[in-house]
């Protein structure tokens, strides 16, 4: 396999799933639908909704079956960036190398942007999976219980009150990136495996693999931060220190964040091998992910 | 049937659906659940929940069946009052009487709570009709379309666009009030009828009755606003004119106002007596909210 043209190919896949299940920018209110799409066009890695493609591939799934899935989860992630990037959140200018949303349009626009998105995320797999009602109910389920309050809006929380005092210990450490970071990875593999009708055995090794997958990307995340540049970042580097937030690197050291993230790496690639169809593309793209430089 | 008695067990059955379906305030991050309860049980009249347990009794639904519907409705119109007070938007200290969720927290802990009320929504209603996936992704359909972009947020939205131009015409007031207000309420009729498993015909008339509740309703809104104070209010009253905002009052003059929210009262009351089902709750509701000096 080429991993690169295969990479491409899904990429490719993710673009026109976004063009196709978002409303165009036209529609009425424009500024919002403009705000919306700006976000989502931002581009990234496109990481949550590949994996939802790479373990629809996995278990079978066409073509079709699995973009509204992809792109649903794009659309909450997309909102999450949003709503972090705003002033009395995270309060940054710079997201993939351009102006944040409320600098591009203003914090009004981009609150309602990445409240549209969400709602949107959920209507999509409605329409999207109308014709197998059961497969949508358990896609809105796993989509809303991991970008709920307990999980991706629980480890943001937490991520906020940790940031107040000087001494967040592993265990919170933990709590946050299990929820900010690994839930959302993890609903990436389980919704893919949802739309190719997984076994419940075949959707609990999936949820393993993205939990050390997520792991594994926020340790390097961390890493990046406090080694690389804001260019080859496309956002600002550095943060974190100066913040004085606690990462892996502040309470492991580099060393040792590093062994761990090549651990998590190392069981997502043994669970891939468990699963019952070809995981050539899934592991290439593990392996990718733990050796990005961005 | 006596009115009041009716109302308050209709409330009690909203109060006790809200405590059995929104996670404990203890919940692991307490300040966030904290939060999303302090909103939740500001109250207010609960007229949308009360609208879907109204509908789905004409049609013959038990007394359990519509309650997650009920309290997903509440969550998500509760999480568009928070986002909707944030000092980005309109920037109000007062709500339902008590400090905003902002003033008694802090702004991102708002925001958060109001993101994580509408995410919650969506899983209770999947988590709730798990046995019937027909009818949950059907709730999350309309509840999705509803909320989304092209409704409520999109209302929202140009309402804010309106604020910022002296002039904004019938029309776009129109599209304001249909999508912003009137919208949740037809949700509210139309979620209670899926509930109560209405035919087509049953939830094309649930739908136009929620749309002349909702027209009269946002006009008495307007009304009272400029007519009553703070303290009768539980909110900042007169805010419209200080900001010379467009309304029904300043495009109408108050007589027309008054006669436009009567004629759209009769509509919805016309409407109700041509549901199979026993419909004397909602008329008696209806008539109320007409009426109502809050």
């Amino acid at each position: 396999m080429d991993f690169s043209a295969e990479l491409r190919r899904q990429l490719a896949r993710v673009e026109r799933g976004l063009d196709l299940h978002v409303p165009a920018a036209n529609s009425r209110p424009a500024r919002l639908h403009q705000a919306m799409r700006y976000s989502l066009e931002a581009g990234g890695k496109r990481l949550r909704p590949i994996l939802v493609l790479a373990a629809a591939d996995i278990f079978g799934a066409t073509d079709e079956q699995a973009l509204p899935a992809a792109v649903a989860l794009e659309c909450v992630h997309t909102y999450s960036l949003i709503h972090d990037d705003l002033p009395c959140m995270d309060n940054d200018d710079l997201r993939r190398g351009r102006p944040t949303a409320h600098r591009a349009f203003d914090e009004a626009t981009a609150l309602l942007a990445g409240d549209a998105l969400l709602t949107h995320a959920f209507a999509l797999l409605a329409t999207g999976y109308a014709a197998q009602p059961p497969l949508a109910a358990a896609l809105v389920r796993e989509l809303a219980e991991t970008a709920g309050s307990r999980r991706l809006i629980g480890g943001q929380m937490e991520d906020l009150l940790a940031e107040k005092k000087a001494d967040a210990n592993a265990d919170e450490l933990e709590f946050i990136h299990l929820n900010k970071t690994a839930a959302m990875i993890e609903a990436g593999l389980v919704m893919g495996g949802r739309v190719g009708n997984a076994s419940e055995a075949g959707l609990e090794t999936l949820r393993a693999v993205g939990r050390h997958l997520g792991l594994a990307f926020q340790i390097i995340d961390d890493i990046l931060d406090a080694t690389a540049d804001s260019t080859t970042l496309g956002k600002t580097a550095g943060k974190d220190a100066r913040a004085g937030k606690t990462t892996y690197l502040k309470l492991h050291g580099l060393e040792n964040s590093r062994r761990m993230a090549r651990e998590h790496t190392t069981l997502a690639l043994t669970k891939i091998d468990a699963l019952p169809g070809d995981g050539t593309f899934l592991s290439a793209l593990v392996t990718n992910m733990a050796v990005r430089a961005k």
